[in-house]
């Protein structure tokens, strides 16, 4: 029997859908693989003695995040069975009437990335804030906060949507793996956080100094970046949410050039900011300074990756570094005591990267990727109609800032003034994993012992 | 010329065995990497005198594993050269005519499987055991013990597999990624092995009450469990085998939820549990359960994956963590030194995992993922014919046990007999790392030498 | 309206493009990680108080590898829009021009391969080598002497190559993923730098005999061993540059299998050689060589895995580590401090690995891989013109030593002249760490206070 159309065009959809579920696959779990990367990262950066209690943190935002997220977050960002509405979606929470969606895929990738948002705050909080505190927050970022943004920006439905079939200013917001929805919403949960709780017991002098609390450990530090940049070749090339449709595998492919390009520039930039510049006069080498420039520079290319030039992400990196930098410094300024430094990479890399596309995206790849007005893309490469892009992407940014400090830092006032927020000046100076956590993360002692006669044990 | 039939033929299945081949590259490496989870696990969770010797062991399990699965193992548990029966595989060792086969693949995802199988044990047994036992032991599991279970419930000759023409009950077992075929064999070889071996010196007092023994390093075991959880994503959606065929996609999508919300479930179930009933009255927010309970939950799921819906995956995650406590205090109670709870991780929520399907398992996806009668699926929903299920799943629990136990027990006590499993008692308290590997682990003692003058050093 | 040819051609057209891409972007990835385990595996091997300035020359390399491997070195590998030449490729620089090409994915996954043969020299010249010495390296060797090498061997339009439309001998240079290409340029380079760089002090005796200096974590040394041996997995089956090609997903996975069996044989030999032969007279299992074996393993089997059977790639990891340990010898005999064994892993395993093809290599293995002769295939195996393939590899082998040696000597001794090359001694013994690099990557004093009264905490 001769083979029917209808046989062919079935095989060719079974087969897209087979590659592209698999490509979600193995980009979530890329982007997944992000969480051993900030628990890594957030732990090196801390004191010893709260070791324990930051990784348990890390550990129990993903675990958390994956129930908020299923039983509410995910219907708040996609579910639309109601015909769907410009704020917020409303149906498919706990993946309920899910089955008929046939994209579970699309739950894991996008709880990969709710998981990343809430993340983001550990670091920031680190060494004072109570867990209960904490778990607290990672409900409301993943179930709430977090999901609305993203219905925003990237449902079909949002209004500040790229793919709202009638999109703002004929274009959207340029966000393509979340800039602005990720970074910059984990990003002002993590200034606000810091600043509502308080900095850490000697953090700061009476005569305005700072002083210098070193992370305890730096190959945690080195081995959380390379597996967050290992998990960017998830969370920015996986923003295609699928490979096989027309000009999807280009654009993916794109995006893992200009984010490698991105993130050597950060930290090469970063680097040399720090020697020659920032690092008050003290001229090292600082490698955690180049480890957050790469990370400033994978946020700050996260929104343009596929509309822009590799010598654009060169450029766009650099200058992530800078915005890092100042940053860093406004967190010294304001005497917000952010430990990891988490509101300068993922807030301020997040809203340059979110600008970026208004200065940098090209004609060409925004065409391809967006299917954009010819007239509409960055105004430094001369767009007749760059304001449109600009614009948009000033607005979602002014937005973000506004929906997330609005909402957390009352909520962390709350938290504040209810009493649960911060442990007790005791608990914090013995180390919250002697405190809270039945003991130090390290025990060394027996290494050294080298010979140990049987009669000293006790049996 | 106009394109034939045959041409379009040759084409479709070109690129489903492409697609399925990469698939199965994908996901075996994923898996693969579970070997750095287990050695990060099983370092972080031995006192530091021994983490050289335990990182050995798990280096040398995957190796050995890979030699005894490529000369004998995969063989036992696929090769059907001569027609297949029932009780094991009987062809392809050393992979000789392999190649007709056109299945490396194939392969390369079992090995990955046989490795994990293996080295589960390293860590039970940890800290007393000598290296030569262990590789003895890494042999007889991956070339015969393990395969033998492969073959009963995955191949299409195995008395219990639902892939068998004539399946047990219309149905055979349903143990998608290896509840039972990895992680009770594992776990049966871990609790047999430190069963037989007894436990460290120190571990356990006349009066019955236990002394706390800690692993050294808290920052890995979170990161060795974030790897395993990472891992999981090539173990479970993995298993379908293949990623084109029809529903394949859809199922693979699916256990990725359920995995996902099941490992969740788990980590924050145990931490409960740990806080208020199992602590032994010490309230605290215990990191090591927290991560056991992830992956208590992972194991939980495995069976039932693809079988059951989000809710249930979030009530077999949290009654996982039920089991684990159930087992680690019958650890306790029968004097058996786990040093990282293999058993109750692998052993006791492999043996809930194995069962779940029969009880949590729904209609729509039984036919689905596994072609299942419309009458038959798990009890708690309702099934008619839930019993043939149901009595599956328990029948391959007991089976499992006696095989595993059966075989592992004598050898445990020939090698305890021969004089050649346990270390002297001088070797185990002067620590592995400084009897049998040539020093510690660590030499931090540099780093603290800030100033050191040329002439102290011996040139 | 019915399908037409031409669109079906398309759609098959688009599909195979699609899933390719996605087949590179997951091999670059993975390849991508090995930075992570190379920054491990060094970390572990250095003493702790250089720990930090190994790491940071690790990230660099990587960053200042992908810049260079942007504006030059890709367009000298494979730049060839002026029709090409034999010797390097002249076009391409900067990716402009470069969007025709559609071939994003090939830059990403030829990276992630620059930035391995860079990083391989960090190790063998740790603890002394200035940062700013080492960065002027990382550019030389992305942007020229690698490039110039991959375009002999790899570049459609290289002397050497098998892709060449008139192979040399009919057959051109066999290494597949790149023993010759990557691993022993970058084992030469690091060997010429160590031996330029000379010994740390207090390595080497005025006797000949060599004082340990152990490395500080072993730890970390596992973990990058087993990030190495999974990044392997993107490597040598990635090499195929696709997945959908005829034979090339039979091809993929039988790398992954002999790469496996290889890096097992590896350890497992070079386990037993250690013990027994090569460990001075000390019996111990010795976890860093067993550790160096696998990774000799992986590297011994990097040209030949797709020519040769399973049991070949047994013999051939075996043979790795006594390449590896005559290696270790003689770096010894010559005084040449290698801090971690770089060149007897990359450079002496890497020799063995590509003269293994020409030993090994099956005829129908050559055949479906390399659409060879049926006559040009492993010595050992009888064939008829086995001298063609034998000796290319040959010459290969002697170019390669010839031209890296030729570029890398007189430029470390250019640097040594110049007086950027070497740390102070000061600078040396003090660590790296706190003369360059503001303090020990350790600060772990506060976890052992357990408890610290309030009033002694400067406010």
């Amino acid at each position: 029997m001769p083979l029917t159309d209808d046989y062919i065009n079935t095989k060719f959809a079974n087969l897209e859908y087979s590659t592209d579920t698999f490509y979600l696959l193995y980009a979530g779990a890329l982007v997944f693989l992000m969480q051993a990367g900030f628990a890594m990262l957030c732990a090196g950066s801390v004191r010893a003695k709260n070791a324990k209690n930051i990784m348990l943190k890390n550990v129990l935002d993903a675990c958390v995040g994956a129930l908020g997220f299923w039983a509410v977050g995910y219907g708040i960002a996609y579910g639309n069975l109601n015909g769907g509405n410009w704020f917020c979606g409303d149906s498919l929470f706990f993946l309920v009437d899910y089955e008929n969606d046939n994209s579970y895929e699309g739950w894991f990738f996008q709880f990969a990335f709710a998981a990343t948002a809430a993340t983001i705050v550990s670091g920031s909080v680190a060494e004072r804030c109570h867990m209960g505190a904490y778990v607290c927050y990672s409900t409301v970022l993943t179930a709430w906060v977090y999901p609305v943004v993203v219905h925003w920006i990237w449902s079909s439905d949002g209004w500040l949507s790229a793919f709202n079939p009638n999109p703002l200013n004929d274009i959207g917001v340029v966000d393509f793996a979340g800039c602005g929805v990720v970074h910059m919403v984990g990003g002002v949960a993590a200034m606000a956080g810091a600043a509502v709780l308080g900095p850490r017991i000697g953090r700061f002098n009476e005569d305005g100094t700072v002083n210098d609390m070193p992370g305890h450990n730096s190959a945690l530090v080195v081995l959380g970046t390379f597996l967050l940049w290992f998990g960017w070749y998830g969370f920015n090339p996986g923003s295609t949410l699928g490979i096989t449709a027309d000009g999807y595998a280009w654009v993916a492919s794109k995006t893992a050039v200009t984010t490698t390009l991105s993130a050597a520039s950060g930290a090469v930039a970063n680097l040399v900011l720090q020697y020659h510049l920032c690092g008050g006069g003290r001229h090292i080498y600082d490698l955690e300074a180049t480890c957050n420039g790469a990370l400033a520079g994978l946020v700050g290319i996260t929104s343009a990756c596929p509309v822009v030039d590799p010598w654009a992400a060169v450029v766009i990196g650099a200058i992530a570094s800078v915005w890092y930098q100042v940053g860093a410094k406004l967190m010294i300024k304001m005497r917000i005591d952010d430990v990891v430094n988490a509101a300068p990479v993922h807030l301020f890399a997040g809203m340059w990267g979110l600008i970026a596309p208004g200065l940098f995206a090209s004609g060409t790849n925004m065409r391809t990727a967006y299917g954009a007005d010819p007239d509409i893309y960055g105004c430094l490469l001369g767009a007749k109609k760059c304001g449109n892009l600009l614009g948009n992407q000033l607005l979602a940014l002014v937005m973000i800032l506004l929906w997330t400090f609005g909402h957390m830092i009352p909520f962390f006032m709350l938290l504040k003034v209810a009493g649960i927020f911060r442990v007790t000046e005791e608990q914090e100076e013995d180390g919250l994993d002697v405190s809270k956590h039945g003991g130090s993360a390290y025990q060394m002692d027996d290494s050294s012992t080298k010979i140990k006669k049987p009669d000293d044990v006790k049996v």
